[in-house]
Order: structure tokens, then C-alpha cells, then sequence
């Protein structure tokens, strides 16, 4: 965040239901916690802070002069989940990175997300674990574009897609695959029938029937396992938004009132007319890669760690957040961005990624000290300050971050066992090498190093570990 | 915290009903904020949190050999105060820094005690600013030793007693007098009838009418405008304890039901028996320190911003927080206490004792940088540069907090202003004085000091007046 210019503030949990509101999102929302004051007054507690910052930017900030502002914040969060689950992996309450962004123009504003792009790359970079970042469905924060930061997982919840040849990565709201224009026609076909948002028009959405169920008009309910809704938003005219939130219970009685019909077709349906481009079924592991030519998509489970929205003017836009411009009389709602890490996540994430029978393991730059020390009782205290000056070295301050474990009452085994349910990425043992030649013994679960080095060579050989981790 | 040797964590907010249905708070506390998640579980965001770390201790310590135990954290906190008022002085949401101190013995718990009021102490001491240690009751914490800190404010919405001779001092609820047993007896008679905890002993409560209201038998409603309660509490037979918080309106019916009777009389009560010593009545500004001889006591409004409470068995009993002790078979719930410093109401209670018309004032502790440097534009980036390599001083790690107000397009004057209004204990000016002969100004709001200085004399004369900041 200072690698950015980015400014640390705090906001309150409780907000109130008026902002949310103005804003659109009070009544969409069904994860919010609600609260009543005692005098029955309705708040909130924030799930995310847009509302809260945008309101508060938007009293003080009046000018191009005082833009780009970026501002973050790590606090707690909070979310009615559906389905709490994996400790702190999924949450009611649970602690989250915001970062902020606003600018004067669109241009300053796409510039500032990458420079946050950048910057959440050299943050999971330092984490040193796989991970992938996807395009994404920016959901109902509002903006158009988007990334999303995942670890690979079998706990995870999320599915991602990607290419076994190039770098192409998409979650499954926005995965694409190659359309064969050449294939032959599937015979059989399936029909659904949605709305538009505006309840005027009812939408046809027709795919070859290649699951071969049997029917050829499918409840509206079942349209996401068949259809990839993403794309028929894209296929659609441009005045026409489908409703994908509509309840099939009420969708034959709206159907009943509309005015237009429109019809899309998958390519590969049988009475796809000619014009028809737009791939609009599911994509499936195997299916061919959209961007590159010869490679084919995989799938996996992730996490979601991290996440980048470009916003517009979605929230300045609702409440009043303007700044004059450079060319008099003119002023401009401010574009903004929000972006988001999971911390609390991060920490279920690496826990259930690296951890194994023995306990957990950190990464270098998130372990609670990178190197521990250990002794039994009978090693003398000058014994194991010379081994910490040797990892130390030379300086004020060390480029390692050690802990000495000299707990009274406690077995040298007592104490390897708890290191290594802990997780220190290495464990510097005094035990019967030191004894007998004055050697520390190292050792390094995750890369599966055990061995025994002199004193001279300690510091050296500890950070060379630590680069690996 | 350091110093007692605690131990940071960090708990979640949102608790559950039941948790506090055990200890045995949750219907009593009318400040509770609530919340039921889509399955109508009842959670509740935690005012403070003895429940939550006794069972969180309880699960994990199961002997004395694991304590003493001594965990804080710094984290948001919720209250549905009935009158939110002033900013950061009293909200629904506030920053706390609370303490949990586990021991395996009354005596221990007891030495620890004292080890948080002087750690208390030093940090109240650090920034320099006057306040007061009372002797406290302990509320519907359960305990019964307390202490709390108040900074002296006419913002403030206690009131604090302070002897003019000795070192007494009590909040309104424990404060005593010196009762004159030789004082004429005053005529006039008042009565208030209460009741006990178990409903089964009306309480009345005599007390001579000094103030000459005209009736001889009050309503309960107005008892506490006349009786020490906390008073009447200790004069009590230990089998009757009287309940403060009923209502008069369900009261006369009760009464009704009682079938004991007891009379507490004020020494000076015209009927009083002669074995009556405890004096009942409110104390007065102005009446005599019951400690010392000569002294007189005054009133003074007080915002609180710390407390300590030894809480003994209060929580560890509901909560079956156990441990097993050295003699064999036996065991102990565990003695606690609970210590709290409220963080941000500090921030405020500080901003409405230092700030001015020209802004705000921080001691030197909880300031932003302890002093700013500031320069117009026309001065050349070498000139403050050596300014500032001045004043840091010698070494890697300076002594002094310093910022450098490089902020382009901004007069020195406007730079002034601001520095005024955010409240840095020393500023730095590089005005007319170092174009003409080389001097800084010097200019601290707080202490009255404006003058010019050699750079050479720069550091030390900051450094003197930091040390009274």
C-alpha cells in the first residue's frame, strides 16, 4: 500500500442503513447483518466500505487538485454467510484489506488499477505459493473490470479455468472457450426462457441439446448448469439486460405481460442463424482454449484471496461525489476503484495449503519468526547466545527474524514438536551435535532439510532456506 | 503491556447469546447490541470480553503450571448507549484496549492486580496530562476492586470526589465523609422504602431532611438524589442485599409480599440508634475527607479512561474455567481480573482538554510526528534538508518523531495553519529568520514559545521542550 501512495485510515463497522439506500444496495443485499439501536433506528454491519468512504471522500475532496487519493484500511468485515465454514475461510466475521482508489478522469482511474494490479502481484509474489488471477465478474459491487486472486485448492469454493498452453485464467462466470464454427450441428435442442430486467421482453436462450435430457423447455431454474449466462449478456442487443436473479415461481406470470421476443442461439444449435458468434453453453474442462491454438482448459478449486474492481462512477455517482475540473465550469463525478485482500482468509488458505501431520508452516514474509532456536535445559545460556549472534550477524539490524525458545521446564522434544506445530519456516536445534562438535542441527519441513552445519556456516545456510520460502 | 509480560490477541466481535446467558449477563445488560443471523441464531457485538477469553482460557489451561496468564488486545468495541454523545467520547463504536490476567490463587491474582495499576500508572504518567485515581465500585462487572482513571473535563460526565489535603479520591458511588457523631441531631425525617434482591425484606432507609422537601416518605424513584446506596449496601445485615435497579412502579406490589423488615438509619437521623455508624447520606462538595483531619472535598467532572477491575471467580465459575493446584487432587476456578484503557476516547478526551481555536495538541506520546518542519517554496531542498539532519541528530535511529512538510503549491503560511490544526507538539520554520541570518523559529502553541535559534542549538532546545510535552 506504500509502494502506491496509499493512505491508512479506519472507518466504523456500523454504518447506516440510509447510505446503503442511497446507494442501491440495502435491499439486494442478503448477507447483511442488521442491527436496531434502541430507538429502533436501522444499521449495519459493513460487509465492505464503499458506501462509507465514498460519502466521506465525496464531503471533503471538491477538486482534480486534490486527486489521486487512495486510501486503505485492515479491519474486520462482516457477512451473514450462507454457509460458514473452514475457520477463517469463510466467515461471519473476519479481517480484510480495502484499499480505495479515486481519480479525476477514466484514463488517471484505469491507470491507478494497474498500479494496484502491480501491486497485489508483488504482494502474492512474496508469498512465494502458486497462484492464479483470473478475469472476473465484477458481481454486484457495479464495475466492469476486474481480477481475482486465487490459491489453488482442493478446500477452495471457487472453480477456475485454465489454459494447459498459454496463460489464459478466467473464473467460471466469465470462462469463454473456442467455438468450432466448422462442427457439425447438434441435432437434438433445449430451450429456456428468462426476462429482461425491465420485464418487457422474454428471452429465448437456445443450445443444442448434447446432454440429451430428454425435454426440449427446461425450467429457468436449471438455466446456470446448461447455459453460461455471462456470454448471453454479451450476445444480447444492447437495450436488453436479462435478469438472472428472477424466481421461476414469478417468471410465467411476467412472462405473460411482455411485449418482445428475443431468441439467441448457440452457434452449434441446429437453427443457429448465420450471424450467430457468440459460444453461450458451458465450458467443461477439455474444451479447446479461446486465446490460444492449440491449448485446452483445465479446472480446479481455488481460494479467493484477493480481489481488483474498477468501479467508475457506480458509487460517486449515487452519492454526489463531484469535483470541479481543470476546464472551468466543468465537473465530473470522480472515478473510483475498490480492491480488497483476504487476510484472515490468507491465513486459512496457507494453513490448509501447507500444513501436513506434523502442524502448520508459514511462508517467510507472513511467519510469525522466520528462524527458532532451541536448546534443552542442560546447554548453557552462553552456548545458545553465541549460536543467536551467529544467525543474527553482523549490525544493528538483522536481516533475520529469530526466536529463542528458552521456556524453563520444557524437553528439547517438548519444544520440537511445539516449533513444528507452529510452523517457523526453520528450526535451528542445539541438541547431541553440539555436544560433540559444536554443530547446530537445521532443519526445514517444508523443503525436507535436516542436517548439521558448523556455527560458521549457520547463517549462511539458514538464509539460503529462507530465500526457498 | 509489554512490561507485565501480556500477551497480544485478538478476539472475534460478534459473540453469542448464549455464552452471556451463561455467565449470566445477558439479560441484565440493556446496552447490548443484537443480532440474529438467517437462521435466527442469536449473536450480540461484545461490549467487552470475559466471556469469550474465559472460555477461550478455560478450554485450554487445565493447571496452575500454565499461569499466570496475561492476554490484551487493542479492537473495536459496541455499545448501544443511551446518549452517544461528543465524537470519540462516547459512541456506539469505540477502541479498546482490554486486559485478561489469569492467576491460580487470590493472592496472586492480587499481586498481579497491582502490577496493572503500575503499568497503568506509567502509562497515564506518560502522558503528562493531570488525572485521577478512584477508588471505584465495580459495577455489574462483579468484582470488588477497582480503580479508575479520569482526566478532570467539563465534558466529562462523571463526577469525581478529590480530598483538598490528602490523596483521597472516589467516584460519586464510593465516595464517604467524615461523619461529626457529635453533630446536633437534625430534626426533620425522611423515608425510602426498597427492597431486597430476593423480594423477601423491605429496606427502609432514614435519613434526616436536611433539605426540608416538605413529605416524610419519598419515592423510590428519587432515592439516589438523597442515599448512598453503595453505603446502605455495607450497612446491610450480609444476608440482605438491596435491589437497586427495581422499578417503583412494580415495587409497592412486591412490598406487599415481603415478610421482614429492616431499618437502616443515618447517623444523624434524630431516631437513629446509637450503634448506627455508617453514614448514608449523599456527600457534598464541601464536606469533610473522611481519611484525613482537616481536608474538605471537592467535585470535579471527570472523563473516565481507564478502569481495573479484580474480577476473583466472577467468570471462571459460570464458565467452569478450572485448574488443577500443587496439592494433589485438588482444584480451583481460576481468579481473574480485567483492566481496560479506552483507546479512542483518550483521542477525544485529549483533543477537547488540549485543543484550541487554532486546532488540536497532542503530547508528545500520541502525537502524529513530535515536531513538523516546514518551508515555503522558495527555500532550496539542501536548506532543509540540513534543517532536518539537524535536528535527527547523530546515528541511525533519531530520538525525535520529525515530518517534512515538502507539500508542493502550498505558502508557508497555509503550511502553518495546518501544522496548527493537526496538532504537532513542536513546529519548525524556515521563515524570514533563516533567509536573513540562518535561524529557525521554534514555535510549540502549547507551552507559549516563539523565538528564534541558531541550527546548532536547534535539537537541544526541541528536545527540552519535549520532555515537557
Amino acid at each position: 500500500m506504500k509502494s502506491i501512495g496509499a493512505s491508512k485510515v479506519s472507518l466504523s463497522s456500523i454504518t447506516t442503513e440510509a447510505l446503503w439506500q442511497q446507494s442501491g444496495r440495502y435491499s439486494a443485499n442478503s448477507e447483511l447483518l442488521r442491527i436496531k439501536d434502541r430507538r429502533e433506528s436501522g444499521f449495519l454491519l459493513s460487509p465492505t466500505h464503499e458506501e462509507e468512504i465514498t460519502a466521506l471522500v465525496g464531503s471533503m475532496v471538491h477538486s482534480y487538485k486534490d486527486l489521486p487519493l487512495r486510501l486503505y484500511q485492515i479491519g474486520r468485515k462482516y457477512r451473514d454467510e450462507r454457509r460458514p465454514r473452514g475457520g477463517l475461510l469463510r466467515a461471519k466475521e473476519f479481517m480484510m484489506k480495502d484499499l480505495y482508489t479515486f481519480d479525476s478522469s477514466p484514463k488517471s482511474a484505469l491507470e491507478t488499477y494497474e498500479s494496484v494490479r502491480e501491486a497485489y502481484t508483488n504482494f502474492f509474489n512474496e508469498l512465494k505459493l502458486p497462484y492464479l488471477v483470473a478475469d472476473a465478474d465484477s458481481g454486484n459491487m457495479g464495475g466492469k473490470l476486474s481480477h481475482e486472486y486465487h490459491f489453488a485448492s482442493p478446500k477452495g469454493e471457487d472453480y477456475i479455468f485454465s489454459c494447459n498452453s498459454c496463460n489464459y485464467v478466467a473464473n467460471e462466470e466469465l470462462v469463454e472457450k473456442k467455438t468450432d464454427a466448422a462442427a457439425p450441428k447438434i441435432g437434438d435442442s433445449l430451450m429456456f426462457t428468462g426476462i429482461s430486467v425491465d420485464k418487457k421482453t422474454a428471452i429465448n436462450i437456445h443450445i443444442p441439446n448434447s446432454s440429451a435430457i430428454g425435454v426440449d423447455r427446461v425450467s429457468w431454474d436449471g438455466v446456470s448448469a446448461f447455459v453460461n449466462l455471462h456470454a448471453v449478456k454479451k450476445a444480447l442487443p444492447k437495450d436488453v439486460e436479462i435478469d438472472t436473479g428472477i424466481e421461476t415461481s414469478t417468471l410465467s406470470f411476467l412472462l405473460s405481460k411482455t411485449t418482445n421476443t428475443v431468441d439467441i442461439y448457440d452457434p452449434t444449435h441446429p437453427n443457429a442463424p448465420s450471424t450467430s458468434s457468440m459460444d453461450i453453453t458451458l465450458t467443461k474442462p477439455g474444451d479447446p482454449c479461446p486465446r490460444c491454438s492449440t491449448g485446452k482448459l483445465n479446472i480446479q478449486k481455488a481460494i479467493e484471496v484477493g480481489h481488483t474492481f474498477h468501479l467508475g462512477t457506480r458509487y460517486s455517482v449515487p452519492l454526489n461525489a463531484v469535483i470541479a475540473l481543470p476546464d472551468q465550469n466543468l465537473s465530473s463525478p470522480i472515478h473510483m476503484g475498490c480492491h480488497g485482500i483476504g487476510v484472515s482468509r490468507i491465513i486459512g488458505a496457507v494453513a490448509s495449503l501447507l500444513s501436513d501431520a506434523k502442524g502448520l508452516n508459514w511462508p517467510r514474509v507472513i511467519a510469525p519468526y522466520e528462524a527458532i532456536i532451541l536448546s534443552d535445559q542442560k546447554t548453557n545460556e552462553a552456548d545458545t547466545s553465541e549460536v543467536y549472534d551467529a544467525l543474527y550477524g553482523e549490525g544493528r539490524n538483522s536481516d533475520v527474524d529469530i526466536v529463542l525458545d528458552d521456556r524453563a521446564g520444557k524437553s528439547l522434544g517438548w519444544k520440537l514438536k511445539d516449533a513444528d506445530l507452529i510452523g517457523y519456516p526453520v528450526v535451528v536445534v542445539l541438541g547431541r551435535g553440539w555436544k560433540e562438535k559444536r554443530e547446530v542441527e537445521i532443519q526445514c519441513r517444508r523443503l525436507g532439510v535436516k542436517k548439521y552445519v558448523e556455527l560458521k556456516l549457520l547463517r549462511a545456510e539458514v538464509l539460503a532456506l529462507l530465500e526457498q520460502l
